[in-house]
This record gives C-alpha cells, sequence and structure tokens, in this order.
C-alpha cells in the first residue's frame, strides 16, 4: 500500500535505535548481567526472568537505564536465592553506569537525511525514557541544532501523542512520525490520523515487538532511513 | 522589599514541597537506611556517605527516587566494606518502591489558592525529578485540571527556565514563579527578569540550601501558600 505525504509540515523523529544504537547496549549489559549470574541459571532462565522483572517493574519505574539496573539487582537477588555477592550488585551498578556514560553512535545515514530535511520541515525528536539520559544523548550526538523541540515522553501511546500534538499546537494531518518501533512510534499515530514512516532495527527488545500483522495498515516500512527522502524531501 | 505584581499572565508552581510533601519521604527513607547499617557506621557518618555518593552521581543519575535508590546500594556496599547482606539490598529496594508508591499529600491551602488563581492566570506546574513520578504524583493528586501544562525539567536553572519560557512562548516580564528552593525556584528566575515568590517548607535538601543572603532580591518570601493571595488575585 501506498500512503501520500502531502500536507506535511512537522516531522517527528524516535530517537533511539532510530537516530543512534540504543538497544544493542541494553542486549550486551544483557548477556553481561547473565555471565555474572551463570552459577545460579541457564542464560536462558535468566534472560526471561530478568525480561519479567523489567516488565514488572514498568509501572513503577518506567523506561530507562536506571530502572533497568534496579531490574537487574532484583533479579539477581531473586534467582540467586539471595546468595549474590555484594561485589556483584557492585558489578551491576557499574554495568549501569557504563551504560550512562556510553558514547552516542550516529545510525547510517543519519545526518545527510537531517540536512536535507532541515529548513523544509519543522523537525522534533519524540523519545520516552529518562529525561536527563535522553537529553544528554542529543547533545552528545551533536543533532541539537536540527530540531526546533524535543519532547521525552513517560510512554507513547495514542493519549501521549494527542496530548503532545495538542500542546504543540501540531495538527495529526500535518504530522509525520518516524521510527523503529511498530508499537510506539507507528501504530498510536495511524490511530489519531497523523502518517507514520517505519524503520526496523535489526534488534528490537520484546516489550516494543507486536505480532498483529496490519491489513491496509495506513503506514509504510522502509529499510534504512535514508529511503525516506524518496518520499518527503 | 516590596516587588509589584502587576503585569504577571502566567503562573508557575514548583511541585514537591510547594503544592505536595517530598523532602520528608526522602528524610525518612534516610532514617531507615541509617538504621539497616547501623552496625557498620555512626547515623551522622552514614548521613554525610549517602550526601556525598548523591552528589557524586548527581550529574549520571539526575534527581528522583531511582536515582536516590541507586545512590543508597552503592554508598551500603561502600560503607559496609561489601559485608552487607542481600537482604539488606532488597529492603533498599523496597523502600525505593515505597517512596514511589506513596500516597500524594497536598500541603495546606493548595486547592484553595488555585482554585482563586484558575481563570485569571495561565497556571503551569515546572518541576524537576523523574517523568513519569511526577505525572504520576500530578495525576494522584488530582491537581491537573488546575494547570494548562506541566513540564518537568532535568533541572532548573537559569538557562532550563529561559529554554522552556521561549518554547512556551512566555515573555519573563509576564511570568511569575513560586517555590519552595531558593537555589532553583527562586535565584534564576529573578537573574532572567522574572518575577518570584519563595514559600519555604520545613525541610529542604542540602543541596538545595544557597548560603548568600541576598540584598535587593528581587524577589518575596511569604510562610504559606495562602499569602500568595494577599499578593496575586
Amino acid at each position: 500500500m501506498e500512503i501520500n505525504f502531502d500536507g506535511i509540515n512537522v516531522i517527528g523523529f524516535d530517537a533511539d535505535d532510530t537516530l543512534w544504537v540504543n538497544e544493542t547496549y541494553f542486549r550486551d549489559t544483557e548477556d553481561k548481567f547473565a555471565n555474572l549470574l551463570e552459577k545460579y541459571e541457564t542464560k536462558n532462565k535468566i534472560d526471561q526472568e530478568l525480561f519479567r522483572t523489567e516488565i514488572k517493574n514498568l509501572d513503577l519505574y518506567g523506561y530507562g537505564i536506571k530502572g533497568f539496573v534496579l531490574s537487574m539487582i532484583e533479579c539477581a537477588l531473586e534467582l540467586s536465592n539471595n546468595q549474590i555477592s555484594s561485589k556483584t550488585i557492585g558489578a551491576l551498578l557499574d554495568l549501569g553506569k557504563e551504560m550512562i556514560t556510553q558514547p552516542v553512535e550516529l545510525l547510517d545515514g543519519v545526518e545527510d537525511v537531517l540536512n536535507s530535511l532541515k529548513g523544509k520541515y519543522r523537525l522534533i525528536v519524540l523519545t520516552k525514557g529518562d529525561l536527563l539520559d535522553q537529553e544528554r544523548k542529543l547533545e552528545r550526538s551533536g543533532l541539537s541544532e536540527y530540531f526546533h523541540h524535543v519532547e521525552v515522553l513517560s510512554d507513547k501511546k495514542e493519549k501521549n501523542y494527542t496530548d503532545l500534538l495538542e500542546h504543540l499546537q501540531i495538527a495529526p494531518s500535518e504530522f509525520l512520525m518516524i521510527g523503529n518501533s511498530l508499537k510506539s512510534d507507528v501504530l498510536p499515530l495511524v490511530e489519531i490520523g497523523a502518517r507514520a514512516v517505519h524503520v526496523p532495527f535489526h534488534t528490537t527488545w520484546e516489550h516494543e515487538e507486536v505480532n498483529a500483522p496490519v491489513e491496509n495498515k495506513g503506514y509504510i516500512t522502509i529499510s534504512t532511513l535514508m529511503d525516506i527522502l524518496e518520499y518527503v524531501k
């Protein structure tokens, strides 16, 4: 299915795994977590339990590295039946600090795309996660100058988008969202009458996966961000 | 010194310890933390070391409960020389979850003041800390309906305020900020040409304290939020 891109004035970009690498660092840290706990459980079981703990805590902690670290610690206590050493707890704190201070690695084509679109559209960043962490990543990325506005949302559901567009006085019909998560960056936008482009990242957190294939879906999927320039110029 | 309140169109309220109780919960948790560690150090030393750890981590973790819990765990490992038990680490995680799920306790007069000002001024909430946590507290407080807009800032320095007022298209000269922290809610506003009212809360986190007495200060101090109605009606 084709959708048309007429009348778009504002383009929103997801940040993590759309502008820069993110999920990869979580996966790497999960692997290190499993190594630290290998004497208590199999890797598969450790992965499952960590995911279960994260989802259980999501309403309390929200998205982001700090909540992830707290969930790792909780999961380590449980999986080891409180046998985990203090030193390992310290190692988990260190893993979190490494993630927070990780350099920002831009994805292919990001700067070219932003350069092409700059001045022709109002460009904004719409991300979820930790406010300070996302602001810091944007600053480190060197991309701040391209964007009119950066909004960190506590979640990316229809209501979050509706409230935000209202606050920024943007009509859904003039808004295009670009992101790697069907669940967070694409489907809610289609629902509220905006347009969306899906740019899958090679790794998707299980929580962001959706199963239902969508017929007559109202969005397009492209394989790399550069391809967006075939549609909006 | 008197300041005049002519031309104010927008009033910003700090949230923690201005609209509702917050610092008290941190102090209570610090006391529980000291009790959990009492076999390793004196209360005084434990308080000092926790504060030191929090300040050391502030750039990484920012403000809010999750960073506070991570700092408590780090401090417990250090003070106990890694002798702290897993059970105590679990207790620290639980203390954090208690803080996050704590009911919101409004300060005296808050609803009366908001009712009096509603419709006459554009009222906004300007808070720092954890995005999800602050949104949740506002929802639980029952005060959402009074406010046009809620902004969670990663910090409350002059630049944060300047950027925000620009984004919301508010001139400093029409803006009044009300809050309990001289350092975060009052002095930066005076610096950028806005007006401010200081409503001290009985407890102030050491990090929020400022020493310099300010001459010809450009703001007023009131003892309870209700007193604001003598100035803006």
